[in-house]
């Protein structure tokens, strides 16, 4: 069986989002399986020195024009959040919590957790909109609220932030298909391409 | 007759290089013309405060996997220069002097520095390089030579820049299509759609 396909993203990263509507179906028709993995693109930007996409000087605008019409061209529902970029980490240490716990819920709550932001116009790095989300997927309240608030899983992301640094990951979406790596939404065609013949 | 597709590059970007490959043949399926503007990445950066991609810490790396293989996945032919990133002011002005003489050379004639830096391994920010390359099509050298080194056509350069940044470019390449902007060689195939249905 060969390894997963590695999927880096922020939950607040409109093209994570984009390619978080496609990379399953994606890796299922070449029978492969996919490892989400949130991280914050605040902790990669400080190792770059990168800035967010909508900060930057008329690749700003540009960026937000783009972020529809890529989701138009892709056929994924999008609505620009009135607050962006915004904070994720309540997000990703839930997604972690739940992973670890069960991970095909995990999953449905990060499409969960991307729709509320891209689709309904939902405030995510709101630590009770995060919890209710969870809750909605059969996590228990009352401890992932504990488990949000420990050090435990702070440090778990940070983990998960470091490793992705190390592997090399700068950007969102970044994904890595038997060590070759594919950074963006718009490198999905390649990915397929190079899931199909192993290579080109 | 609609507007011609502008095309903003810098010689020096490989993702320009290869939109360079494409675009014509592109443009034409839809029975459009194309208008091609070189200008100087570093006076576009200035301005966003953007640096050059290979100088950005793990994107750097990356980027310079990702040029060859975005090579192969196109069928363009692709070595990466020894010396890179380079100076283009020669190559653009020679461009826009031959330009303003006879523009169906200049294509041929930029067509021919994309390919001598990216396939040839030639090092087109040298002037000689440049003026030699220009008479191989038909250009005067020391008409040209003396033209490189007077004020009108730096500013003539110039001029095209500020215009470019007026229009929002921050970057290479970068097409307009009847004032619909695309950014990046893997808009192409958004391009492409576009042009088709007159938006989506």
């Amino acid at each position: 069986m060969p390894e997963p396909i590695d999927f880096y993203f922020d939950f607040s990263s409109p093209y994570g989002y984009l390619a978080s509507e496609k990379i399953d179906e994606l890796a299922r028709s070449h029978g492969r399986q996919v490892r989400w993995r949130p991280i914050l693109l605040g902790v990669v930007f400080k190792h770059t020195g990168a800035a967010p996409l909508t900060l930057v000087p008329l690749k700003g605008e540009y960026s937000v024009h783009d972020f529809s019409r890529s989701a138009r061209f892709l056929s994924v529902p999008y609505r620009h959040p009135t607050k962006f970029p915004l904070a994720t980490q309540h997000a990703a240490r839930a997604y972690y919590w739940l992973d670890d716990r069960d991970c095909a819920t995990a999953r449905v709550f990060a499409h969960s957790l991307f729709r509320a932001l891209y689709a309904e116009g939902r405030d995510i790095s709101d630590l009770d909109v995060v919890i209710e989300l969870a809750a909605r997927h059969g996590a228990d309240r009352d401890l992932l609220s504990v488990a949000l608030n420990g050090p435990e899983l702070k440090q778990r992301l940070k983990g998960e932030c470091d490793a992705a640094l190390a592997r090399g990951v700068f950007g969102s979406p970044y994904m890595i298909v038997d060590g070759e790596p594919f950074f963006g939404v718009d490198r999905l065609p390649q990915m397929d391409r190079w899931l199909t013949s192993g290579g080109f």
